[in-house]
């Protein structure tokens, strides 16, 4: 990340009354702590030795792969066995991993145009090179489900692009499936591993679903690709954490998570809605879509400037947000854009929130002057 | 690692009445299981928005480093501040993380003859080449205070050795102190980053003390490769599991830990004595050196022959062990060679298990037959 970007989002994060429209954080308020409290009380009482306090074999507690696989099952992807999920240290290690066992420097990886911060970061530091989908590349790096920063799902066409890649086979895609069950809609879609199983590493993650601070994600690689996978993780970091893992699978196995995940959809629409509404209000010279799932919405505009400087700005007014170049392929910070989260504020501090940025625009434009042009 | 030997190891531990004395596994008897049992409690009752199920800083928690910078100046490195410690998950992740930052494919990291297997594996695996630590190297892996296989400390011709290359300033040493508390005779070891603070990545962990199911570690880097490491934590799983940290902080806060690191000295001296004792009667012909702290001995002997088949054979007689092999800088098989750990076995069960090993010894040489000869 970019440092000014990481030291101003930790000012606004350390000030009180600041209104955090950044980030991709969960909001804390559905997290289920006493089920999980219960759930710890459990494990840690079972009279076998370990309790998930010991150490474990890389790829991870096998109730709780098979829970994994069996879910991914459900979504059409029937394939899966509790066999083929490898147990991360969160989504952004599976990526890691993907990227570590598939890419070379200088390999060239197909991104969406705007895509997730931590993976276009990880890929540069590692020399790959960032293209679009329709150019030559080693391999592919996607969200079709729910992207971020957009939280929109692929269309028909860009999954059978990437779909029609896969099937010449010397290429391979990361399918980031973080937010894939945050569909407002309540839609389950299909995983794309489900249609390409020898092309696809799938990746997912309870971090937005119940909570980050366990750090339980996972890894479906395609078969061929297990034991090479299996040995990176070994080596990244032996294992995912023993105890969150067997935390996470008493809780799954005795609490409805459907039910918590469709509360979490209800809960995560409204504060689509009331950002969206906000912005309408608030920013109507911006353009968005309408998120379909997700934490935030991707707003761009038709000026130019540089975006850290807006943050800076906005920050004095009390509202922070995503720099849009940091999800962007070619790290422009002009024409400005942002991410907007709405997942860890109330909806009337949204709707602050975005009065404050609308304020906080208006100042960067009057005191930046003919450098805030409107591009062309 | 070998996969034959993981493939072995694995049916070793699912077979029951198999004496393990593989793996560096500590005693699941003396996991403070009520204690931590309270501070999950305590940390998931607190009023506060997080309770550690948020995602937080890369870095980690403010008061974990904190305590692990104190503990650090009490051994001498006297210039840890909170601030230069980086909470990983893992000692692991720790070294992985090093090597990612210091070394390119093709640089040569000067190890120990023996050294610890899954360090080994990472550096073949990014392309390094090994070297002895007086061969021209980019820099150097070692483990100063109490050595994985043999639980030895450095000399201090082998320190001051590695000190003065150091000095040079060209080349830098990751220095895994996983096992430094864990001294039989109490002994507080100075760590190798107290005499040069510039030169050395100093790596730790709280598995081998408290447990390994939290996966907790640390690093600290010399300050002007912080922000680096930082980065490159950050890409590898954004930060170590929020909730462990939260909880072994509380824990460190209201629990004796002095108590606890000196029970479990006694505790493994115990069995380390059993292990040692068990040794000298019924393999008389190995050589050894009695460890001075850590979880093993590493047992050599002048017979030519091949470990993994001697694993294989020790399976059958209800007893494991790691094979020699996958500690040697150079992969040896032979001569044959084996990490004997005492950890997890209490102490009558170490002695059959080296009494079992002792009958699959000469089942081996009697089955090898000329194959098995002295080494000359």
């Amino acid at each position: 990340m970019d440092r000014r970007i990481d030291r101003l989002q930790r000012i606004g994060a350390a000030r009180p009354g600041t209104i955090l429209l950044s980030g991709g954080l969960p909001a804390a308020e559905l997290f289920p702590k006493q089920a999980l409290a219960r759930s710890f009380l459990t494990v840690l009482d079972q009279p076998n030795r370990t309790n998930g306090l010991q150490y474990g074999w890389p790829e991870g507690d096998l109730a709780l792969r098979s829970w994994i696989a069996s879910r991914l099952r459900r979504r059409g992807a029937v394939h899966v066995q509790s066999d083929d999920v490898i147990i991360t240290s969160g989504a952004q290690q599976a990526i890691d991993l993907a990227a570590r066992v598939l890419y070379r420097p200088g390999d060239r990886v197909g991104v969406d145009a705007e895509s997730y911060p931590a993976a276009l970061d990880l890929f540069r530091s590692r020399g790959l090179q960032l293209a679009a989908a329709d150019e030559r590349v080693a391999g592919f790096y996607c969200m079709p489900s729910v992207s971020n920063p957009r939280g929109l799902e692929f269309g028909p066409a860009a999954r059978q692009c990437i779909l029609n890649r896969l099937e010449t086979g010397d290429v391979s895609a990361i399918e980031d499936d973080a937010y894939a069950e945050l569909r407002f809609d309540g839609t389950e879609t299909r995983p794309l591993c489900a249609d390409a199983p020898d092309g696809v590493l799938h990746v997912g993650t309870f971090s937005k679903v119940l909570c980050p601070g366990l750090r339980v994600g996972w890894l479906v690689p395609p078969r061929r690709l297990f034991q090479e996978m299996l040995a990176a993780k070994q080596e990244a970091d032996l294992q995912a954490g023993g105890l969150a893992q067997a935390v996470l699978e008493h809780y799954l196995r005795t609490n409805d998570y459907d039910a918590h995940v469709a509360a979490a959809r209800d809960f995560y629409a409204g504060r689509a809605d009331a950002l969206v509404t906000a912005l309408r209000k608030e920013l109507p010279q911006a353009s968005f879509c309408e998120p379909q799932g997700s934490f935030a919405v991707f707003v761009e505009t038709d000026l130019c400037g540089d975006d850290i400087d807006l943050l800076s700005v906005s920050l004095a007014h009390g509202v922070s947000f995503d720099p849009g170049r940091a999800f962007r392929r070619e790290g422009r910070a002009s024409p400005l854009s942002m991410r907007l989260a709405f997942a860890c504020e109330p909806a009337e501090r949204i709707a602050e929130g975005v009065a404050r940025l609308a304020a906080a625009f208006r100042a960067y434009v009057h005191r930046s002057g003919d450098r805030a042009q409107t591009a062309t």
